[in-house]
């Protein structure tokens, strides 16, 4: 790979980006234009312009930009379309939001003639992998620059001396280490990392800070009812809000009554085993709700061939194939299935728990004529399941015989 | 088929299966033996005994047995080692129950010389499939009776009436309909019809029977520990039990929490939806705690073909192939998987849910030495991970070329 | 069900469905209305007009018509570009023309009024399923009509009295029971029954009548190109052509050289197995040249997938369910797959096989600068391989290192 | 990774291999272990041996070992039990032989108290991945050695130089290059690269080295029958054999009748396409008479079961993952599918095609006396079929009632 000659840096505005923006500049003197987003990681993102200003970025290259619309809109809920959970229980927060920085990156590398990109991630996680294939699918010539795997600042030490050379400001409380790492955006909070890395011992109170313990939430549960078109949220409360706005509404709510924590062991694409902490309160509310309102709306056949799948589309969001073909052919599929999923679900919100009670639509399915158990005036003929029942075991039977025979010989 | 001359009848000694009896004595004129089985229902069984010996049923014909060990260890356990739940929420409680129950009515219609057993699930149900579907797997020239798909009492009085007629005792209690029906054994209750026919309705408070509403489970979170070996629970805090006694108490401690209730409503293998109310207290907290073990224990790979794999086994037994050679190919594979999940998992009880907070085990996959975010000692060369996703993502650089190449003609 | 007063069916004018069609008249004196359509079976449809002119029926209830274009382009190839095959060998002749018969008869029953549909399949075969599936799917509230199954015309001498009865006029080849039953449309011919019936059996020279044995082939290859676009087929030798056009080229062609020939045992949907004797020479050449385009058009990642999504498709189709959900959510995955599945190979045609050896195309993701034994020029960095490994194998040595210490116990 | 101290080689005894062996020698000073097998590709082994003496590997630390009846046993009948293929078509010669090489590499290494394996595959390829992801999952504490990764003899000059500065023997046809490259055991032989990497172009007869052209082939078809037990080939034409003998015979015959040639582009674990030549006679042959017994002797459920996993346990073995959980989860579903598939079939083998035109079996689950065209004395009850139709309907029934209602508002 020959040297870049300017780079898109995602830029947080914080210490370990800043020292990024300053190593790319002495490291191969390239032009650096930054991209600061807003994701809904609950951070003012002006600060993020004044640093990269003092440390000599040209205005001009000097990109912020409020995703969060984008992100709900066509990340987020076309995910949230496929009950999408990795390894049964973690809703792929942090898989989700990569995709979309790196498409930013991309689009501004070509609005400024870059030729590279680069990232803060480090070489032991998903996240370098989760960029850097966005990246090159969406642009197959783009350098991708990941400092964590190439420098030598190993150390927080090294790391700190770094900033001070280069007069990078370092905020007091960074001094120290934290005691655990984060990332967040409008989708959820996760933490990993030093004080969580044995998976035998409760993570502190103090990780958790998007949703408060179920003690704490109150005594009394919510009621909330959300409304879905064609498999999306579209109103809560009867209230049409969009998309970003609907998921920011349930993350207070969500995290009001201590919803949507998780305590989580799962397996890296890279290989290991690591531990994080994961809150999503609005995420664990819309997935209850989006099962709540498909029980109604959605056919058997269509809904357990959306099951069947759903792991794999898991999975290739979680390894960072979120721009791939098979990613969108399975998109294709469950789009396809979404488009009666349309109505409103009733859910209870009480002490870290969603549950849905209660769910209608003018595309319901259910139907109270055949299911009753009260007369139903010829809607279901129980004789036929006599025939259902035969033709369904005729090859047991045949099974059954044939084993007979060959054991009795 | 020819009339059925000697049938064994799954007997709960209620009225419903009274009459059946009694219409099976008289509309085929056959000899009837009854078995009647404590799969954990919580209901007393002599009075089943004393009630088939009033309706003329030949004491060496009456069968009565306690099937709770076999029910938890043959069946309930091989299930959750699947982690297997039936569209994303129903654990199968009812389903799991069917095949045992037709196992041994084939037992003993080989025991006694019957040429046919019969049941009471009527014709709209999967419960007919379920029973049907395992005798005949089990023995295919069997003949089996379901009443409810033949005769004409249609109707709750018509069944007074032949009951009156045959001076089948009537409880003061079941006079009136019942507001709902419902199924009970060790794994769960479940409760559906009439009052839950409206699924946009919640459920009444009334219908709950196993587990106390959240809102009155204790103010204060109770902390256990569960012990696996090979993919089974083994111990509760440390203490050593058999199946039977371990989902007896974590059922006991699920219900004081007042967790696993589930309001759902799902396709049946007949071609309906319904809404059925189910309390799986001590299925839930083993499914929690199942999930925790695993995540520590279990090589991603494995996993990742476990869950791919569980909606097509879960869908299996719904439907009521237990018994089939697909199920029996799935179980292998899980089984396989099992070997070294082994291990105890720490669970907070509180409040409706109960949640993995750590996990420990001397077959643990979980490498802190790999993971962490210290310095580790050359564990792992974030230099690999560049090579790594280079290769993955050169699919998507010659697709991005490709696609430019041609959009560009 | 309530009578019928006028029923569409689906009729051939031959014997049997003449019977029917006679039956229907005399059984439910109900109208009738008949559709005559030419997919491709080799078959004139003309003297079916004037026999069931004969039969009473008014020319205005007289459909007869070319389906053959709607057919290969709505079904045939839509299917072909998932590369379907049933149970690993069967290309679905069949069942594929099923559903688009039963959508002219409910269209049909739709314009002329009808309540009701009839087919003349029998109550053991999938086809009875495909019709009425289909049927249903596309209008809940007709009646289908399947005289087979009513009827108790249960032996030739019986249907042959019944003719006589009526005066249906019966060929002099009619008279003695065929050997085998056959089914034909453009894609292919299926023969089974009778002389079939042994599977032990090899099928005797005369069942075949769409190829020639492979022996009786030239004794020279023939080599052809066929070129493709999005998935489906739209030239021979560079010559343009409609669907229908192409397909019956490819059935000459392959006719011509023995190909195609299928000695099969089948599991029926209904549960029992059969044999059948298919013969599909254009359906296996399509094919064959059908994954030699994709071999090096589509990427990886979504051949994968539609290779794992193939055989439930394929099932889907075989059991009749064209018109579900499901089947659409495939077909809306398999299709995305294919937009640039564009491009030419060149098959070898002989003596009973296609062969493709050779592909090209403007869409080709194959890459010589990549793959070359020679220098490279930079495409690929065989040290990114080393990474790439490492990374793939970690989690296989945490399992091995696991295993040995759990063993060393 | 520190330097090894004794390394054992995947010695063939040609250049390519020599030339390594002396560079393990020179590079790392290390002790030199050979390894040779006959796996079947048709050479002798002595001259390796002698070779290695000549190069100066220590009589002892030279081993030559016949494993084709490991091979065929435990490595390609397993694989063919799954009727396994590659994107939909390759056999998977190469792929199935690496983890048996490694597999006896890592035992050679623990009995000589080697610290590492080395092998000749390039950095490009697969085999690679396989020898390595096996080698590590048997001994995680191995180092593995890939010459074509680290060192600098770029190209064909100055491998040769090298070879005549260390007194390695060269061959006079190895002095200009091969105009492909072979890879050949029991199982198959592939050729690919140089003349072969233009697929658009037909591969040159001289390609081909186990199967005559089916023009060269016999003119009059040769009728074989093949036993079957467990899954297994156990008996060719009544006679007993082992698995190494049955597959050579049935090579033989492949071999002499054209069958088994396969021109391919496949996508390789490492990114791109590339165009493969395979030759898999008696694979070839040996698959079409497994799916033949299956068609007789596997029910339906656990047929489709395996098909729907084939792919993915296909691209296990294809990238290297032989030795992992999740191939062993499958291996175990699939072998307890095999329980039953004992009996035998008959084959046409004839110009380039094996054909199954009869099987036969004890075990045989086709039952005449349900599908015949004939009387079927009750076996079959034709209205059992209505039931059948109307519960898999109704699902549908709701759903077009749902969209027109929906439609029509």
């Amino acid at each position: 790979m020959s040297a870049p000659k300017k780079v898109v840096l995602a830029y947080s505005g914080g210490l370990d980006t800043s020292i990024i923006l300053k190593w790319l500049q002495t490291e191969y003197g390239c032009e650096v234009v930054t991209f600061t987003a807003d994701l809904g990681q609950g951070e003012e993102l002006e600060p993020a312009r004044q640093k990269a200003e003092l440390l000599g970025i040209n205005p001009d290259n000097i990109y912020i930009e409020d995703i969060r619309e984008e992100f709900v809109r066509d990340f987020v809920f076309p995910m949230f379309r496929a009950n999408a959970v990795y390894e049964g229980l973690y809703l792929l927060g942090t898989s989700i939001a990569r995709p979309l920085i790196s498409k930013r990156l991309i689009e501004i590398a070509e609005a400024t003639g870059a030729d590279a990109v680069a990232h803060g991630a480090t070489g032991k996680g998903n996240d370098q992998v989760r960029f850097e294939l966005a990246a090159y699918a969406l642009n197959p010539d783009i350098k991708v620059i990941a400092p964590w795997r190439e420098w030598d600042l190993s150390s927080r030490t090294k790391l700190l001396e770094f900033a001070e050379q280069h007069q990078i400001p370092i905020a007091k409380d960074k001094r120290g280490e934290a005691p655990f790492s984060v990332d967040a955006n409008l989708l959820h909070t996760s933490s990993e990392g030093k004080v969580l890395e044995d998976p035998a011992i409760d993570a502190p109170d103090y990780v958790y800070q998007r949703t408060v313990a179920p003690e704490d939430a109150p005594e009394t549960p919510e009621f909330i009812e959300v409304t879905f078109e064609k498999g999306d949220a579209v109103a809560i409360n009867g209230e049409a809000m969009s998309p970003a706005t609907i998921l920011t509404k349930l993350n207070e709510l969500g995290g009001k009554h201590g919803i949507g924590r998780l305590d989580f062991v799962e397996n890296r694409f890279v290989g290991m085993k690591s531990r994080g902490i994961y809150e999503t309160p609005g995420g664990t509310v819309l997935l209850e709700a989006h099962r709540g309102i498909e029980q109604i709306t959605l056919d058997s056949g269509a809904g357990h061939l959306k099951d069947s799948l759903m792991p794999r589309y898991a999975e290739l969001i979680y390894n960072g194939f979120w721009y791939s073909p098979e990613r969108e052919m399975l998109q294709a599929a469950i789009d396809k299935s979404q488009e009666n999923v349309t109505g409103t679900v009733k859910l209870k919100l009480y002490k870290g728990s969603a549950t849905c009670v209660g769910r209608w639509s003018d595309h319901s399915l259910y139907s109270e004529a055949h299911v009753t158990f009260e007369e139903d005036a010829g809607a279901y003929d129980q004789k036929d399941a006599a025939g259902f029942i035969q033709l369904n075991a005729l090859r047991l039977k045949l099974l059954a015989a044939r084993n007979k025979r060959v054991s009795d010989k």
